[in-house]
């Protein structure tokens, strides 16, 4: 007899921050049996893996891997792999992340140069070009959604500015990637790192990213192959040895790449995940993904609005998949949260830091970006706050989120194809 | 259209030191739907997974969590919180496993003092004593089985070794768990380390690790809590800072507990795999579980005696899950390998480093410790090295596996139930 009852989890609707609802085709694809891990298939289903996170990240980075670990692994091996103890790196911070950022950067010997803005807000521009000019940093890491405040870091500007200063420049999309446009190559990063729990629509427990040929080449010049499997053809790099085994991404490349030298053993069923998640977004299109983000978000907001409550920071940056809401006075935040949860089978967020008690973060993300789960929530929270006797106005979030998912303002434009096409050619 | 085919992994039965095929109920469970990482009812699946892998590991060490990673991430979350920076560690090797610990152990900083065995033996327990006298180390690092050498290096004395010289003890047991003994607490362990895709039936991507409280009393001297959630009520420790975020075991010990301090977030679909690893296993029995290992070893090593081929290493110390054969003379080990794989669709293994070449492994573990796989295997390897007109002993390993499989001397004694029955209580 089993100790504990079989898994049934409850049918919840993940309307947080992430993770989210998965695709159930990317539960399925986990329901599938483990194959070796040097088995012809398994490096032919590794190979898709990068072509199609090139196809996610926007780019043509020969570099595309998964990191074995949550959205946090995939950080710390970019920080850990690209920083030298003693290098100088600027972390301009706008919420929670950022100062994860700081501190995976000065746990791995950095001289971090910090600085932060107000909760709510973005980095400009003109800020993260002064620093740079004062402090000279061979780094600059930045996040670009950062679901502790909702906010959405512009970035496409900002790689034409490292690249006038010599600067590398990394930013962590976890919270962003497909919900909101990211063009890698065109935008000029040097690396970047995701995770699969939040517009991906997969499950935490493996993180993509990708290195331009520049960072690629930073860390092999840290090149180190471990005793035990080392032959006296390799030759070690002359820099300082990268502080990790398992994040030394020197040696997760060199697994990915043609000499398939051992490193870990690869989470199969989290790149059986991670695959299906890169396929099913591209097989939708990105622009259509990111439309279904923007239609998603936008209608989430306007009921919200129109129930009379109050979003939180700079809407002109929010980032499409995530809102802030000011939680009305006189309420008992965590209380509501419970009801949402125990009544509806919702899920909505609480947050951290500054904001804790103050907001409320609500997700449509991935595979619950859609109009029924946007309504669903919605007409809860209402039936919840009236309930509760805060003035809100009754009936007025369902047409107007209906209406504003329906409008036509939502097309993107210039989502670059171009290494879709590439990926489906060397399939 | 998808751009690449869907998933399809070929039927093959995995033979080799690992990843093995995984239980079918654990594959089910990780296409459970995903729940929020705070929600009661995920809280409850990691004190029950905490619970279940007490039993496991036959422990009452409250630290008994997983990383999100794999194995090697469990081995690297030990060692650099455990490591100051200068500290000596000790590292028996006699493996390839071996030399990963002592390069983890010097990338986290230590003074490493190493030795070797030759591979195929194990590491007299004398010898341990002696390079503890002369060294004074803080810290043991010990792999129990190596499965580059298929050998098990006996822990059982090892512990009160320590105890009596004040030197903590850890040991990675991934390839070993549950097809071999292990008492952690009896044996006097004070971190321990594993990962799914061996004995314990599971993909790779999760990595259970317990740890005493002398162990996690050290990791708390050091401990640091991340600004972006940090308040005025915590209180960092005044030892050096982990040089990881991601596997700074405090940080991790205060998510799974009570305080349930956000981290990393947890990868829910391994988790879901984890807890039905361990159910399963202990629903078996741990007992039943490394007697049904010792017995399909035992049939296997039968099977390739009898066949006439070499066994390699000190029989007397191998691990029951794998078994090292010398490749014939006059055969190319490579080719035989993939004819496995073509024409039966199982999968063996080849060898790393110094014994690359020379052996193969072949591995009867978690979910394919069956006789239909032992059998299965013994006869399709009998036909295709006669095709190769290598000399074998046609038609003995089939009565030879299946009589040692039968024998009565595989019973198990003194595996410890107390923590499974302590485990079930909480339930």
């Amino acid at each position: 007899m089993d100790m504990f009852e079989r898994l049934s989890p409850a049918p919840r609707l993940l309307m947080g921050p992430g993770p989210i609802n998965a695709y159930p085709r990317v539960l399925q694809a986990m329901s599938n049996q483990l194959i070796g891990q040097f088995d012809p298939q398994m490096t032919d289903y590794m190979n898709q893996t990068m072509a199609l996170y090139r196809g996610i990240f926007q780019t043509n980075n020969e570099a595309t891997v998964l990191i074995d670990g949550t959205a946090r692994a995939g950080i710390e091996a970019v920080l850990v792999s690209l920083i030298e103890p003693g290098d100088k790196v600027l972390v301009p911070i706008f919420g929670r992340f950022g100062h994860l950022l700081k501190e995976i950067a000065e746990r791995a010997g950095a001289q971090v140069i910090a600085f932060e803005v107000p909760w709510g807000t973005v980095v400009p521009e003109s800020t993260i070009e002064s620093a740079i000019k004062t402090h000279r940093p061979k780094l600059l890491a930045l996040v670009q959604g950062d679901t502790s405040t909702t906010m959405l870091q512009p970035l496409a500007e900002v790689g034409e500015i490292c690249h006038r200063h010599g600067v590398l420049f990394y930013s962590d999309v976890t919270a962003s990637i497909v919900g909101n446009e990211l063009k890698s190559d065109e935008w000029g990063l040097d690396a970047v790192s995701a995770g699969l729990q939040k517009c991906l629509g997969g499950p935490s427990g493996s993180a993509p990213i990708t290195l331009s040929e520049k960072a690629v080449s930073l860390i092999r010049s840290r090149k180190h192959i471990e005793e035990g499997i080392r032959t006296d053809d390799h030759i070690s790099g002359s820099n300082s040895r990268i502080a990790s085994n398992y994040f030394d991404i020197g040696m997760v490349l060199d697994y990915w790449g043609s000499e398939r030298l051992n490193h870990h053993t690869e989470a199969s069923s989290m790149l059986y995940a991670a695959r299906e998640c890169a396929q099913l977004n591209l097989q939708e299109g990105l622009s259509k993904v990111i439309e279904r983000h923007q239609r998603a978000g936008a209608a989430m907001s306007a009921g919200l609005t129109s129930m009379g409550l109050t979003l939180f920071g700079d809407q002109s940056h929010k980032m499409n998949n995530v809102v802030g809401v000011v939680i009305p006075s006189g309420i008992d935040g965590e209380a509501l949260r419970v009801a949402m949860l125990t009544q509806f089978n919702i899920e909505i967020g609480t947050s951290f830091g500054p904001l804790h008690g103050k907001i409320w973060r609500i997700g449509t993300m991935g595979y619950n970006a859609r109009l029924d789960t946007v309504l669903t929530t919605l007409v809860a929270l209402e039936a919840l706050l009236t309930q509760a006797g805060v003035p809100v106005n009754q009936g007025a979030a369902y047409p107007s989120a209906l209406a504003e998912f329906s409008c036509s303002r939502h097309a993107v434009d210039g989502v670059n194809h171009t290494s879709q096409a590439t990926a489906t050619e060397e399939g």
